[in-house]
């Protein structure tokens, strides 16, 4: 495996992605990143910006959240590693969803969240390789995954 | 198909499960169903009390929530239809996790919530094939797929 | 394998169904029948009946598809043999859509038609396991099929 | 994933497939098309031609149908996204059978077609990610899905 | 598992399969068998003679070929195990097929053959969990799969 | 589901499974089990007994462990839960076989073993839903995952 | 798709690899070709005489069918085409058991054979997407799948 | 296929997978290995050191063997053959773990072992394509497998 592919799901408010994809860039690891589009509201608007407007909301959103789902389940198929993020703020479904089906696809997942989230996330945990609380913690298990390497 | 299977996952605080079952049993619909313990301390307390307690809430969690595993995968690959229920509270990760698990199976996923989560559940609803607001409604669709009857 | 499940897709305007049926069960054949709700205006109205009018007939439309999925994906997919049959009127893009969803699961396929739509069904037909022009020939590859008799 | 792939199924007789090719050629998107052989009469002839004629039309159209699959199928089954186009004339049920092959893989379908056919489509559409009803709008989505870039 | 699903596939020459059935049969095996249609001309000309005569011999043939494939095919897939046996006349090409699809689809492959034969059957035999050389040792392996008994 | 299908792993040499068998049986759970063959020495036996002797061991262990399978690979693919025992004595790579062919498979994988064995195991154990020490404990899990009881 | 993997399988006593890769050599098709090893005699002894000797010929056959079917095996699954050709001679039951492991796997099988051989391999061509008679036809085939091309 | 995967998984004390890999890279064949983490005690203190401490040692060996299957799972999912070797020491139910999941996948493997370890290793040599005693033995196969040569 020339590189390892890696799908960054979840909270869109922080800047979490830049650091991992900093921090294995400085390191230099053998890997790709891929993620959701995080411009949040191009990501609300995509489906009726293009296909044509809705007067209901539910179909505002429906149509959305379909445009997204080609490259949100593209990515997470062709991946190797999912890593959701879970934030403090927001319902957060479509992460736990995004777990949900990369778990059932049989991924490595990584999840990532504050430990005052435990026990809301505990059957999401339960699927992950590792439950990770910092950015670093997840450049880390990359480094060590991908070369073996243990910073002692 | 003699029978079809129904995994009634999400929200525990409501009576939703027993309103489905007993409205496909007055009308005599060839479905069985099926669903998480929702025995809220139960669930919570299975894992630490069967194999052992835990100082650490993550751990005592982890195996609880890997217990409960054990039963929801089973059920969920063996569902023809996964109905999955959020309610007004809590964080409910784990039924928008199991919506993801069913979607990437290939379930026919019947989601059932207030329309007011319409925008934060907009992924999950793209992923379903019915979306519903009260349980009569899940009802009258199982009694169209399996009996092809629509009460006009 | 006690019985043999075989799903009847397509065109719902002729008694090419009961024929079927009544041609296996005088015959006593091994064979449990599935088909898609042939009640052409319950099939159209399911959706926005039982779960919100539509002001769009696209949504109309779209609602009712779905639910109707939900039982003719599962029968397809719980099928040993899927048989579609094309008439001599409308578009048929459903029949069409079962027959590619059918042999991309690997049902044996059965295309039941008018040698005058041979051209036009060629990559169907080109998919099929056995290709009919009468119920009455259906009847008896289900004879052979099932219990190795032949008429002569 | 460094480029996606996209195949175009259906109507031959536009240059819808040009537009599509055109449109991303010019945003510089990371895409690749594939396409049935879109020469009408090589694709009728090929089986024959090659492999020897045939007296009936039946076995004509079976082995030009066959030569033509060892393309389609394989297209398809590399492809990321399939997208379907549906014209308003002849009978197109190769179209729709593609559709439904891509679906029952799970590959993302675009279905592209005028609004007077929602109607008999909406089996297709309700399979679908999106729904476009021109050429512009599919590559408008292209470039949301592969860069994050919304028009505005 | 109540019950094995066995498939005998093969020589249709002599009464090997008799011999194996009759054998469980007075052990009282949990097993039930199944098999290609053994009548050899109800075999060569069902498709023909069902679906419509053909001058050519290679479409008479073809047609029949794959009305017994959907017999066949959908027995295999619903076996534990499969039985091939291989007689010493006739090139039994449709038996080597069998085991491949067999195999491929990870089936429990039980090859019967005499020992002149283990060279040219060399691949079949390696892709085997047991290369039995009598009818009677295979309902001593049946006796011992499924009981456990080894008669000693 | 009716029944629960767990399929019963590993060492050999003490009662483990008759205390499982019983206890669920005392509780009338709806589960039932299936194990390899626990005579030992028809299991190395086996092969060369029913399908001729061997001179070299190598042959001789290969005939067996081959026969074994045809036994043990369709119980673990048809179980809902593989419960995999290690003991203190013999190299018992089978049960570790068996325990990664089962999480291949993503069978919930329960490991029984004492503390002692918690270092050697734990690539094991990583992969299960629950790791216990005793018999009574898998009573108590299978207690929980099919009926939701849960004896405080 | 930038090239299309062809598995070359069968006769290995005439030249009709060469001529296969030669035609589309010239025609510069985007195609890359694999093939099982060619050499008799080593094809024969690899097994014996990388892994050791065997005194009873099944043993010996059997070690090389195996060290084979790691080639083979590896071969057909990342191929998008399978031609498996006939000749006149042997039994070539491997040719018909590569036949049906690429059909079990959804390959799209070209058959190469002399029509004297029709009858005997009719559930093998049943199979395939194309029958050719010529090395010379198989390379219009490829010529035409992968570049759409029809000589006139 | 340009280049061949192998995984290179077990015993971690002797300098087995040097020898392949010297031994390959002498030969020039188009093989690309990967391996688990070797450094024993990164690879046991991966978890606790990146994660977190644990106090429990089930908990400390738990995390790091949850990280290293990030490593092992998608590499031996990604490799097309997947040799495991067993020493003479310490349990080794990782190698067997390896080898059983590599088997369930489909995975071409190659058992490399003394033969004093025949007896307690027949389950997992039963399931392999070639069982080796010696690291040349490996290279002689991949030699064999990749380019067709047999050194004699």
């Amino acid at each position: 495996m020339m590189e390892w592919s890696v799908y960054l799901s979840g909270e869109i408010h922080t800047d979490w992605r830049e650091q991992i994809v900093k921090g294995t860039s400085k390191l230099d690891l053998p890997v790709s990143f891929s993620a959701p589009v995080t411009d949040h509201s191009a990501s609300d608007d995509c489906g009726a910006h293009i296909l044509g407007d809705e007067d209901k909301k539910f179909w505002y959103d429906h149509k959305g959240a379909k445009v997204n789902a080609i490259r949100t389940r593209s990515l997470i198929e062709q991946s190797d590693i999912v890593v959701v993020r879970f934030g403090d703020q927001y319902k957060q479904w479509n992460a736990a969803f995004d777990a949900g089906y990369a778990a059932a696809l049989g991924k490595s997942l990584i999840v990532l969240h504050d430990p005052a989230l435990t026990h809301p996330l505990k059957e999401v945990d339960a699927a992950a390789l590792a439950v990770a609380e910092t950015p670093e913690q997840v450049v880390e298990i990359l480094q060590y995954v991908t070369k073996g390497q243990l910073n002692r």
